[in-house]
């Protein structure tokens, strides 16, 4: 019997935890729980005897089925589900057949697998959370570190003005935080469990439960067993939830790609200002002997690549006909799960990039000193305003810088314009980094009020 | 002197209040507007005399630029501020020369841009706000009128169990509640203010502040003035306002898009059950008299089928490089307008849209019955669950509805093992509506909560 | 040591041809292929001994490599190539140490993964003819059969005029005609051999072919070796071959996608105008003894809503820095897996749905019916035009066909306007189906053409 | 009356002649040329008096209807040819009022809307060939001068191995060819008129036909009368020309945004290889006086990180239920024309950027030394294997690349393993530049042949 995919071709999760959270056999586990908490809510309702409830969760924590077999079922109802709960209740009914009878009752696929969806979302947000902590961990002790390490500012890839590597470390601090509190978000406004019966209205859940109780008597001990939130109303076509986690898996990966794609450029070989963490074989080519590639980095930015579009497959999801749509819920489980594992392996890999980056700010100071003091153009211009206006001042200054090939510095000094200025104090970039450390310490302050909470 | 676009291939939003407010002229004057906050705010602080900075706002009040030129200015520095600023310098020059040597101080064109997309994006999400409260409320009206309303309720495009349109109008609501509250988030968490000059250092608007001032004392005053929220950062490179307005536009047009879709299939010629608001010409073909096609409902699809492929450009643009990216800012502008102008568009076609439906309960009873009964095949087996067993119970309905070209109810009325079975009552879909009501019950006491905010 | 996928959540493939075709075990096939055949064609130019390459091509037929530990191991490089390589060197240095020394000579982990994945695209592609094929001639045999089967032609989900269902099936033939033309002509001007060397200029090859031979005579032996084609220039970054594996897989879902939804709509309980075939299980629900759904169609709608997206990343891919990429290139592989494993799925889908569909002329031609004639109304306005004039002869019909409850036909008899004209005549809606049978005609005759190729 | 868009948001296209090309008048004035080819094709089979199609050709030439009430019409019918029809038969009419009875006659919107579309398309490809044949011929040169040129190759941000800037330049033009083979290739293949009718059975030509023609045969002289390809079928619901020209779209702003992302990492101020042409203002900032920013790669990359997203848009739509979709084809428009335009712009922009590029051979010749040799470490390594073996050799190289502070050359003259080298040709990185200039010269063979056609 083949299995399909062992994550070759996926380095960005293949082998971290979210592979093990979101791999086939966890699908599976999670739907099994999904009916063994069904059965257990209905027993506390009193809709059948607490000790099948008790064997149905023993046969689901049990395992044991087959998921290449059911995987190639599916086709026939076009979900996993309904080939399931024959194969289960046939599991449960060797053990006791009066119980098997109770499985799955008065439920439908759909109930089953949202809500299996929504316990592993759970876990893959929890650690998604850990990780991210851990990634802004690093980067407040390194933003910190380097509060005022000067560098140079880029603009349009050019030089702009002068900033620190602690701004830059902050602004990735900034957006993790901000990825953080959407990740808590979702998972404090609460995952729902997902009951709804054949078309949403609990009528069968409610059948069997006449004439003591009814259908939605039973979601909120249905969520309890679950530890997921009671849904205001069941979602299999109100989809806010799947849009939510879209949204939020998105961001993640559009947030830890800011910084990748930084790291990224900082460590090409012409600016080498960081270095990706040394460990054994990391960065290797099949080729190159001297090569030490930023794959950290690049298996953050893969992410980012591809999740908006994941995200996006689920926005348009939402747009679902009827009861129960005819491809809109279909197209959302692998798409989501990829969003899942990317935006997992991505925070993951975040980490240990946040941990260990080197930082270089000998060659920081070496390339803003790069344009002879061009970089600190914008401060001659206001210095220059007073007396030129400020037209004529950045008009002054843009010729100085582009039409001759004599460096910056040189071609100002000759300038009678500029005879009053004290340009050694004008020139020095370390004096040009503006409210750097200030905004640094803005970042840090809410960091540090986050983490007490 | 030929414009460009007057709204003719975008019938969404075309003539709707969206369209004044985020037309150039619109931007152009959100542009100077926040060119005169920062005059403002600069003398508040001292930094320039009081009577400059009204001059400033005066003239940016006045408007007079050619926003024509202006567009076609725009290429050569891949941005419009960059040819705004000496217009704009030359209109206040016109009127105070000392002025004009104050305008766009220490500052830069993402500033200026970006603060400017809060403006319109505020006023836009107002409207949305508005128009999803009508919304709202028309369809917590058609929830309560048809709490009890019997349909058909549909999954995979067939006829599933019975709901009722109460229900599916919840489900509406639901959703649209779900858009206003992230709506109402995103506007309340506040859309920030942008204030970093050149690379996010403020380094010259500090320059200009020396030696009592300093730069990140402009910020609290600037977002002031613009009534916008005062960021932690300057957010050139953290793009979250950017990211979360693209999320929240797709979720309005995604909820939004649910609803238009469930009202083109139920008005379909042979489902019948709803028809859209009657107006002179609305819904008219340029070929067949007898047409009144779903045009509101198609105008919102039309939106739900663009935003999220917006969303996704504005979601990748998190992914900037340096200080200020190549590219990745420069792509958000139309995607952003375009996204809000859809979203915008559609919520006052969605308001147009509940508030007339008309909604025909005797086409919804009829259709209900089409099947002779099978659309409560599900009661019957439970029903049948405690003598046959669940796998046979359905399996002997399933040979039931398929295996012969009678009426289901018919066929079931030979079947012994039916024989002491209410077949009258269980037979009614009346009598199959499930939770349907408490669950519409359930909706509408969240909307009052919701209102009573 | 566990697996991840079985495909159990995306059942539009699982069990299908194509799984075969693209799992992990394929690839890693596919990847020593690549280095077998490099190996061959240094042979054949001379580079190396002809024994050693027999050895590398025996050693990677036999496979035995751990397809889960290459698949963990990859994340230090970012690509599987770099750990495949050394674990695939050591399985031929345990049968020929001197030939293991020539494993990967002068190669780089993009010429194996892109050439690799060239060979996987080709086998896919060719399956997905096939299926188009029969998909294809299903669809001719339909149109042919039905060429004139009265149905309702419907637009904005109302009716329209009347057209054939020979038509219909006519429009979903030519998409697929389109399709197979572009699967063929990418198939046809050949999927490209990958071979650069480690930044594209094939240096190493060549230093290892000095001084009789260059690295630019390797390209063509080796393309042959695969039965590529040779590529005029290495292509790492330019990803022309990947695009338009992206475009071609989108059209192929698109173009079924339009089959599928038509299935969908024409299958609703309330239309029943086709059923999907029949077969033991299929279409099943876990809930509803009635169920018949169409989940062919469904399966295949899901896979058109994911393909476009996966496209997207594809697309986005071309734009890659450098002389290779750090995270463009890393993004294609999964999204471009998923796309050949959709395509292929649902094309091996359709042709299934098209060779069993079930078609009711009887339920056709009830509902073109239902509206009493309005559906001809077209035609009537036609009939006035010449007495009214265009404008009036619209209007009366807009008029006669909304103002009243009572049957459009009945209507029409009494207005003295059309005292003169043959209803009879003019409201039988066969008479009212314009070119359909012409139009069927002329994609058969396309169809024909094509075949006879 | 205030109009909408002037392309503020918009500098990739705005001023640019695409703007004229896909404007509202434009879209206005390409459905009154429809509608008088229709007027004209019907003549020509005798359908109508010539003098009327000469005045209906005439009136619509004339144009002088008023777009943005135009535009605003079109919420009505959610398309904007439905009040088109009565204002232009308006303005016949007070010509002639017999022939205004002739406009329009037995058609429908998306015939006339579809036709203009590619009238349009039609119009912006010819443009776009155009400017990629500037851009082609100018790329050519570059590569023709830099055949020899050497710099650093660059992969995963590291120097790799030495290329050439002629190599460079080649694959940039490999790609523009690519792009304007699939430009003639939509363009030859022939954008088709769009005749269909109501439903697609041209019934309503027909009827106006009858007896002595039928509604086929019009399909040929419509669109002769256009330029336009006949097409074998009506297209409404079959859309293989909108998504090809998505497909062609997108791909013309992928191939483009290879080059531009390389010119924008190549000007970065680290590495300074390239500079975009240089022009009065161009690349100015609003702060500061010394920058010259890539803003032709910038306006380039924008349109790169648009179009795939809108393409999407366009793919999604060939999932189009019915006859006509209520969605699907109402959210082409405006996705297809900023496709158009982005496009449109980007290879206008493309063109300057390539024909002014300046090039500093002595820039990348000094980058090309940086590493101090380890940009050979590949040659050094296949150097060392027949001595040492592949695995040694390189595992010798990457300690003296990594291990020490020291320059790798100078590590290198201190190992024994390298005693017997010629050191001095082996660390040249001239001498291992491999097949660089052969594989230009393939290149531009091929755009020889090209260009001879």
């Amino acid at each position: 019997m083949s299995r399909t995919d062992s994550g070759l071709l996926a380095p960005t999760w293949a082998g971290t935890p979210v592979e093990a959270a979101t791999c086939d056999e966890a699908w599976l586990s999670a739907m099994l729980e999904v009916e063994a908490a069904l059965a257990r809510s209905q027993a506390r309702l009193g809709l059948m005897p607490a000790e099948h409830a008790e064997v149905i969760t023993e046969v689901a924590a049990a395992g044991g089925l087959d998921v290449v077999a059911l995987a190639r079922a599916a086709r026939a109802a076009a979900n996993p589900v309904v080939a399931l709960v024959p194969a289960f209740t046939a599991l449960v009914a060797a053990v006791d057949p009066a119980a098997a009878e109770h499985v799955h009752r008065g439920s439908t696929s759909q109930d089953v697998l949202d809500s299996a969806v929504m316990l592993i979302a759970r876990h893959v947000l929890a650690q998604i959370d850990g990780d991210l902590s851990r990634t802004a961990a690093a980067l407040a002790a390194m933003a910190e570190e380097h509060r005022d390490t000067l560098m140079a500012g880029r603009t349009l890839a050019q030089h702009a003005v002068p900033t620190t590597f602690g701004l830059k470390a902050a602004g990735w601090l900034q957006l993790v935080l901000d990825a953080l509190a959407k990740v808590r978000s979702v998972a404090c406004a609460g995952l729902p469990a997902s009951l709804g019966g054949a078309a949403g209205t609990l009528a069968a859940y409610g059948e069997f439960a006449r004439p003591e109780r009814d259908g939605v008597e039973l979601i909120a001990p249905f969520a309890e067993e679950l530890r997921l939130a009671e849904p205001v109303l069941p979602w299999h076509t109100v989809r806010t939830p799947i849009a939510d986690l879209g949204a939020v898996l998105g961001f993640v990966t559009g947030a830890l790609g800011k910084f990748a794609v930084d790291v990224q450029t900082l460590s090409r070989t012409e600016i080498g200002e960081v270095t990706e963490p040394a460990a054994d074989g990391r960065g290797a080519s099949s080729a190159m002997p001297q090569k030490r590639n930023p794959v950290l980095a690049t298996l953050i930015l893969s992410a980012g690549r591809q999740v908006p579009a994941l995200s996006l497959v689920l926005a348009q999801s939402m747009i679902a006909e009827d009861e129960r749509p005819a491809g809109a819920w279909h197209s959302e489980w692998q798409a989501l799960r990829e969003a899942l594992r990317l935006a997992g392996g991505a925070a993951f890999t975040a980490a240990e990039l946040a941990e260990g980056l080197e930082v270089h700010p000998d060659r920081m100071r070496a390339n803003v000193e790069l344009t002879h003091g061009a970089i600190v153009a914008e401060r001659l211009a206001v210095a220059l305003t007073p007396a030129l206006g400020k037209a004529q001042a950045k008009a002054l200054l843009t010729r100085a810088s582009t039409t001759t090939g004599a460096p910056f510095d040189e071609v100002l000094r000759t300038l009678p314009e500029l005879a009053g200025l004290d340009l050694d104090d004008l020139l020095d970039p370390a004096r040009y980094t503006g409210a750097a450390g200030q905004l640094v310490d803005r970042v840090l302050l809410r960091y540090r009020n986050y983490t007490s909470l």
